[in-house]
């Protein structure tokens, strides 16, 4: 039987033989584990996903949440499978035992969160921003507040949620004027109106902890009179037990293009005058914090993409082996059958293209990953930091990669369909409109370009860049050496030299008199170095299958060329594009800076 | 106010400076028609969508059809306009006037309609349809079947279709089943089951008459052996009168992702095998007669494209210039106002490429227009040969980068809404979902590239293709000589070259033992062909507009700089892309094609 949500082949090839993560099992703080066991919880996982989560995924459009009084209501089919993904511990397993995690790596939990999220990412989302709330806490609460929230958050017996946005402060996070008061006995009344607030308010859990960026009276204005406050739904009493509501009521939920079963809510904190809150880390610190877990909030964003370009990927190739339409090109004019389309050339072409963005975006996401695992392990603060370094330069290319290319590639998913790709007897078009909010929340993707043009290009002096460049170079190296691969690594090494070049250019630019130039092109900049790094991934993948061939199973041969097959398409035939796209760059027209607002017309 | 639908300044500008439809008003064939009677039919069109039909979108999408005993409603809220719609002739304007149409040039019928369906296409198409069907019988029908038929169709009072696809016949429309046999008065009993029927059933009409591909019993297969019916729903007497309900069932529609306004039905004919139906043309003709109507019925896909991704542009443009978020790039850090988005480089990015694809599309298709209108005025055979052909040439562009880039610039317009593009509140994600249909229907965008490299490009030896590059090359030559044009006139004909050197390339290699991979390179080719396209006629419209500046009236003078700001954006900034997709075809990776079935994985 076909293949579900994700190819447990790839996700093993990443795991085992692309990165070694078996040799995680060797570290102390991972003791006691082994491939074995990491095997065992991504099957638990893909059976539990495929069973109880899959069979889901329809209600979650078609009956999706509803809002009535205050109250928002998931669909009934819902309950049974969140209670299930609580009882089996899917929601905080990379964090401590104690408080209520299993202590995996971030790697393995990755792996495990692709069939989850993939089979139903609304639901799964419930339980999981639990742990992103926790997170803070974890990080920046007091013992106390740790013993009182922290267990029911990782567990996903509390909801979590992130309360940033007010109807004049998206992006412009600074804006916001939701205002904290402090009062005698150390707790902040809050009030104020967020909106877009995910889970912000459902009938799954007890309780729900919000994290609450707002000023304390008298701040200065912009981000850094930004705090954060922990405003629970219900109180919390000092003995664990739940008190009374906190005066934070839900307004309404949005009606959106997809993610129906998630709700997006307005929330109005002290209405009545009786929300309080707990200040986390000090007065000021609200951004820093609440920033510390936008990364994550970016790489699960990024991975949101990823795992519904997965879904759509295989559902299309298997769509692709089963659909009879038409005669194979070149046959016979009498031809008598009607052959599979994945015959057609341009079927092949689509699905090659889709191929190699999910696999090049799963490899992506999980390098970042152990680069997590490796600062959990390392007891030394250069390696800290590099690897967190590392992540930081990422970042904005798994969230703006993985979401516009996630899309894209259920689009394309649709394409393989045909008509019926339109309909919803089938369920790629679903997975189109449930990706786009990727490229939107948690930053848009424009947020992305600038964070990586301003910020994360130049992060130390830019050597964090330099050194993703090296990295490419040494894969350059080994594929050089590796039969079969020459052509392509070369091919691969001019892209990384132009790169190079292009960057220099950029960073000259946005330090000039024509840094809005530079800004104008930065979307372009982030995605075809986000193809670069596509090849980079693709090429690595390329070296170890072909290393690995001439003594491979006869299972794996198919697998292994495919991976081969994958470079070639994507050096060969995307890769060119993102070079003619550098070549834009580097040239630097200054059209879309200089014309007049006019100009855009529709006056 | 800002303007709605279609930019009335870019419209004017297409039609008598870029092309000069004024001097279609000198023609025998348009007597008594002058530019102020083309300026009152779009000013009424204008006038009527915005104040009948934009009201409805809403309705079309949030309540849509409903199926039930076989019978189809529309919203309520569709009577009223559909009912003034036809009142107002807007369904035939270029037929002639005995049969219900106003005898008008296809251009001025082109720009009325980006009004009317780009405010409610769904709506619309019910009444514009009847006009396909009518020109089939028009063209091909005895003088009986028109007088039956004919004004009826065209004046929308009875509803028309499409009648090919069965479920296992969509893009290889030659294996289908539906049968026809002779029956001794002349007419056929038809019997078969016909799906993704667009407004194969509804109660807007009293009647709805299907134009049916079936085979003649004893025909052979496939093409060759398909004839087409015409088909009602309600049989006409002979004295035009309404007799019996003639089998046609309607078993079904389906639910789509978008345009749920508009009925795409399942229909049953002959399952009590009462169905009649009369033969059009010849017996064996149908692919023909079908395939002349699917021009018409790919350049309105195309267009489809084009209306949604203008509403998409103006909404996004004018939401930039309200929308305050965020400082602008580069002031102090304590300047203390937001400002309107559109001052963002990266906003300012994503309006300029929106601003060209729909200025770009909109020139390509009124173009194409203009060609039809030639070839109505014409005495000459060569020349209507010659415009034939170019339009010809033009369709599968016309199809795919209109249905493509417009889903595109509906994607890109929620991009710039940020968050609140996902949200129903606005209309956005609404366009996006509409126009997702166009990329599919009346041939998916495969088969459009599949048909531009295997057919098109070589029509009549490749002449006209050389011709259109021709076209290109004059263009150029006229900007070379236009001040401030040199510069983009010289990159644009390094592009034009290495079209043509491209197309040699694909042209030997289609026709050498490695078609296959020909054709795996066929939709980036059709798409990099494309962008050159667009650059030409981006170019064409700078060099239109340079030249009137210098004396241009005040209100004009942003006008026409932007249209030089827009050549000079495609050109530098989207056509170096275009550029290195052409050097990945010409490169010619087999990888797609070579690949095993099996490394796809998923199994």
């Amino acid at each position: 039987m076909a293949q579900q949500i994700a190819d447990r082949r790839d996700i093993d090839f990443v795991l085992y033989e692309q990165l070694d993560t078996e040799k995680l099992a060797k570290e102390p703080a991972f003791a006691g584990l082994d491939r074995k066991a990491f095997d065992m919880i991504i099957n638990e996982a893909r059976n539990f996903a495929i069973k109880e989560l899959l069979p889901v995924y329809v209600d979650s459009d078609r009956i999706g949440v509803h809002f009535e009084n205050g109250k928002v209501t998931v669909p009934e089919s819902f309950h049974k499978p969140f209670k299930m993904l609580l009882e089996n511990e899917f929601t905080s397993m990379c964090e401590d035992p104690e408080w209520g995690g299993q202590g995996l790596p971030h790697i393995i939990d990755r792996a495990a969160r692709e069939y989850l999220s993939g089979a139903c990412g609304a639901l799964v989302a419930y339980g999981q921003m639990g742990h992103g709330t926790g997170k803070m806490i974890d990080l920046h609460g007091t013992q106390k507040q740790k013993e009182l929230y922290l267990k029911n958050l990782y567990t996903g017996k509390w909801g979590g949620t992130m309360v940033l946005t007010e109807p004049n402060a998206g992006s412009d996070v600074g804006a916001l004027t939701t205002s904290a008061k402090k009062n005698a006995d150390g707790t902040y009344s809050i009030t104020g109106n967020k909106i877009f607030i995910t889970n912000g308010e459902h009938n799954l859990s007890e309780n729900i902890i919000h994290p609450v960026l707002a000023r304390v009276e008298g701040a200065p204005a912009g981000t850094k009179g930004i705090s954060i406050f922990i405003v629970p739904k219900i109180w919390v009493n000092d003995d664990g037990s739940l008190g009374q509501p906190n005066d934070v009521v839900c307004t309404g939920i949005e009606e959106k293009c997809g993610i129906h079963g998630s709700a997006t809510c307005s929330l109005a904190f002290g209405g009545k005058g009786q929300c309080k809150g707990y200040l986390l880390g000090q007065e000021g610190m609200g951004m820093k914090i609440m920033f510390m877990m936008m990364n994550e909030a970016r790489t699960d964003v990024g991975f949101q993409g990823l795992f519904a370009a997965s879904r759509a990927y295989l559902y299309a190739v298997n769509y692709a082996r089963e659909r009879l339409q038409g005669k194979e090109l070149g046959s016979a004019k009498d031809a008598p059958d009607q052959v599979p389309i994945i015959k057609h050339p341009d079927v092949r072409r689509m699905l090659m293209w889709m191929k190699c963005y999910v696999e090049g975006l799963r490899s992506m996401i999980y390098y970042a990953e152990s680069l997590f695992d490796k600062i959990h392990c390392s007891k030394d603060p250069a390696v800290k930091k590099a690897c967190s370094d590392e992540a930081e330069l990422l970042t904005p290319f798994i969230k703006s990669l993985g979401s516009d290319r996630g899309f894209d590639i259920c689009v394309q998913a649709i394409q393989v369909y045909g008509g019926y790709g339109y309909i919803q007897e089938y369920p790629v078009e679903q997975l189109m409109r449930d990706t786009k909010i990727a490229s939107l929340y948690e930053g848009t993707n424009g947020i992305q370009a600038m964070d990586f043009l301003g910020r994360k290009m130049g992060l130390n002096g830019g050597a964090v860049f330099m050194n993703m460049l090296n990295q490419m170079n040494g894969i350059i190296k080994k594929a050089k050496e590796t039969e079969g691969l020459k052509a392509m690594a070369d091919e691969f090494q001019t892209a990384v030299h132009r790169l190079g070049e292009v960057a220099m250019i950029m960073g000259k630019r946005a330090m000039s008199a024509e840094f809005k130039t530079a800004f104008a092109h930065a979307t372009p900049f982030l995605n075809a170095t986000g193809d670069i790094i596509m090849a980079w991934m693709l090429l690595w993948r390329a070296q170890v299958a072909a290393t690995k061939l001439p003594k491979a199973a006869q299972k794996d041969v198919a697998f292994y060329k495919g991976q081969i097959k994958s470079a070639d398409f994507f050096i060969n035939t995307v890769l060119p594009g993102a070079l003619g796209t550098m070549n834009a760059i580097a040239k630097g027209s200054a059209a879309a800076v200089e014309i007049d607002e006019a100009s855009f017309g529709g006056l």
